[in-house]
């Protein structure tokens, strides 16, 4: 039976804390899956947390401290003292221990680091001086490796020793007398072998693939998505086999990522979690609300060279809000497509020309079909003076969004600028303006103003 | 050394192609990795991918098939017998055969699999009758499995003769008599035990996740990655064990979710590829470009309560487009992170109050930002009375929008309904529409029309 989080089981569990009732937690929660002890212990305040937290023995406290969340997991080891992180610190994961020793300030890491064993200490401080976002900020130091010169029988004696420290084995790396890293093994292949088989005679040598520690993090994502990889090894610029990196990781930054992607396309600024302060909320939020306020500056003022004409005709100001959102949502939806074809590298060969023009065709195609149901409804609604003016303007409009929605993120990509950018927000507030001088140049026209 | 498919690289190609030159393709392509074969496939006409093609084996050949792009592959597929289909789908693991044969229209999917191997073919007839989106749909039916009785040394001679089916072995299974589900064993133990262990004796019993046939896809997802899995078994409803999943199909299930996200926030309704024809690009975009001028011409009626107003004070209609795009802003903002938290499965025990109290609390303070900052910009450009209105308008619909964006996808999300589908243009448009009010109705009150 999977374990599933219910309301009615954190209220029975808060009372029994507050009753101080261990064997509650000792029978219901210590048994359960890390991650799901995790979320048990995220819904809980600090003091429940560490009742709870203390009844685990120190390997599963390990675990469970991974799968908290971020914030959750800060304050917590902000409770701790130096030999308690330490403590915690050995029995995870390089890459994750390297990740929470990280999140500390730089005094808090020194001590943390005394207290800990040297080899231990040795292998977090290295991890520590690559940049998160690389291949070495993200691998871990834990994997199995064999030389190419040895027999079946000797590696898994060699396997059995290394793989207590290393959780989770995917693949065998095979590497010369330097540690270079020269194929793969798999735990399949050793298992059918006879004893005396050399590994040279044994592993697997041709597309192995394999990244250095300065690859970027969502280019190592890239090519173990591409080449379906549960682990990509990473060398050191000399070839030298110096970590792993595992899949769990790489699905985390896929979807942090993805994340990341949605909420720049939302006009947040930063990456923020729901349940972050006020002031760091708004400050995510200010500088593309700056950015619509500007935009809508410059339309007033494009608006405002046509203060006479709407005196005269005041209906014209009736259809502003249309042709300017329009126009906004006709940017976003091209923007959108050449965004994520850039991020995914699909037609990464066709060129700017090709994109744009079948962009302009469909901009043809949609401002056709939305002005001429304009059209109709405004000559309805108003006069067929005003239903002229909506939809040619409508029409040249859509045609323009569609226009610029996909140049300008190709553009911000050949001059290396992130394309995620320049959706949302900046690519309707621009469209806005030049929809606004359209439909008043085109109600000029029209009315002979 | 890792292949880089360059332009100059397909050039070459080509023109061999066009030679007739084997050789090339012998020397250059043939030996790289499935993955690489088909990213230069992807690039080539139908021509010339089929003389790339059919100077691979057989088994290469399943494998690039599987890793070229959907309109590619199915553009190649098309031009295939039933008999060359049939042969392809045998190469493939299950999954992957199922879902190609599933592209296929009845009759076509009839005649291949005529031309099948019986035991195929029933595999293949079983998972397609799986809705595509759930466990069923998306398990292949090759995985290693044990009975709980038997010794290590028969598991390891039965895991030879399954293993030559199995391309990747993660986690063996284990099972009862009835093949029913027990738990998992792991290589590694595997390797590290004497021959005469039962496997009863080794293998992991506990915390053992599994999923059911009809289990939702994003929830396998959701599963392997709260767990870290690379794999996961999945039972029939008497916990018979019938397929598993592995990790390279889940991320692409969670690249393809993240995309179709980003593209409904986008505006999109279908989730189209960049290379799809015109019409159905077009398809995909209308009914968000509808919606929006279905709120334009609200919006257009708002204001036409107000033509007498804006003839007397024609700069009113300045700031229109300001107060619309500033609540459409706001209000997508508003909603993405309410999205976002309800689709990571974060603070799900919050309520509903909580949230729109601390949103609301926060559109006061950017509302109190953006209408000082606006106040004190239009008094400058234009007037104070209008700057009085432009801001307090503005201080408004920055709160409302900021509440309205929390409530929908709450209240959406409430009632079974995709939020997803709340954010982008349609809280947009509404918060244009409610905003245009407020200005208007802020107008009259400030100018005491």
């Amino acid at each position: 039976m999977r374990f599933e989080l219910t309301k009615d089981f954190l209220t029975e569990l808060k009372e029994r804390i507050n009753e101080n009732n261990t064997a509650f937690v000792d029978q219901k929660v210590i048994h359960l899956h890390p991650a799901d002890i995790a979320e048990i212990i995220d819904e809980l305040d600090n003091v429940e947390a560490k009742f709870v937290f203390h009844q685990l023995d120190s390997e599963l406290q390990g675990e469970v401290l991974m799968e908290l969340e971020e914030e959750v997991r800060e304050k917590f080891i902000k409770s701790f003292d130096a030999k308690q992180i330490a403590d915690q610190l050995e029995n995870l994961d390089s890459d994750d221990a390297a990740d929470i020793l990280g999140e500390l300030p730089t005094e808090r890491q020194l001590e943390v680091i005394a207290q800990m064993d040297d080899d231990d200490a040795a292998d977090l401080v290295e991890l520590l001086n690559y940049d998160e976002s690389t291949a070495g900020g993200l691998m871990q130091t834990e994997y199995i490796q064999v030389n190419v010169d040895w027999p079946v029988k000797k590696c898994i004696v060699e396997l059995r020793r290394q793989a207590e420290e290393v959780e989770k084995v995917y693949t065998i790396y095979v590497v010369d007398n330097y540690e270079k890293l020269l194929g793969v093994l798999s735990l399949k292949s050793l298992l059918f072998a006879r004893p005396t088989t050399l590994i040279k005679d044994l592993y697997q040598d041709t597309n192995i693939i394999s990244v250095t520690t300065n690859t970027d993090g969502e280019e190592v994502a890239r090519l173990m998505d591409k080449y379906d990889l549960v682990s990509i090894p990473v060398v050191d610029l000399q070839r030298k086999l110096v970590g792993r990196i595992t899949i769990d990781d790489i699905v985390d930054l896929i979807r942090e990522e993805a994340d990341k992607d949605f909420q720049m396309a939302s006009g947040l600024s930063e990456s923020v979690e729901a349940n972050a302060s006020i002031f760091r909320l708004s400050r995510a939020r200010l500088p593309w609300l700056f950015i619509g306020m500007f935009g809508g500056i410059l339309g007033a003022q494009v608006i405002g060279n046509f203060e006479i004409q709407i005196g005269q005709i005041p209906a014209l100001a009736f259809f502003i809000p249309l042709v300017a959102a329009m126009g906004g949502n006709v940017g976003v939806q091209s923007s959108a497509v050449v965004v994520q074809s850039l991020a995914n590298g699909t037609n990464q060969f066709s060129s700017i020309l090709t994109r744009v023009k079948k962009e302009a065709l469909l901009g043809l195609l949609n401002g056709l079909i939305c002005g001429s149901v304009i059209f109709v409804v405004t000559w309805l609604l108003e006069s067929p003076m005003l239903g002229l003016t909506v939809s040619l303007s409508l029409f040249t409009v859509i045609f323009f969004a569609a226009v610029l929605g996909t140049l300008i993120p190709l553009i911000l990509d050949k001059y290396g600028i992130d394309p995620a950018v320049a959706t949302g927000p900046f690519i309707t507030t621009m469209n806005d303006v030049v929809g606004l001088f359209i439909y008043f140049s085109m109600g000029m026209l029209v009315f002979g103003l």
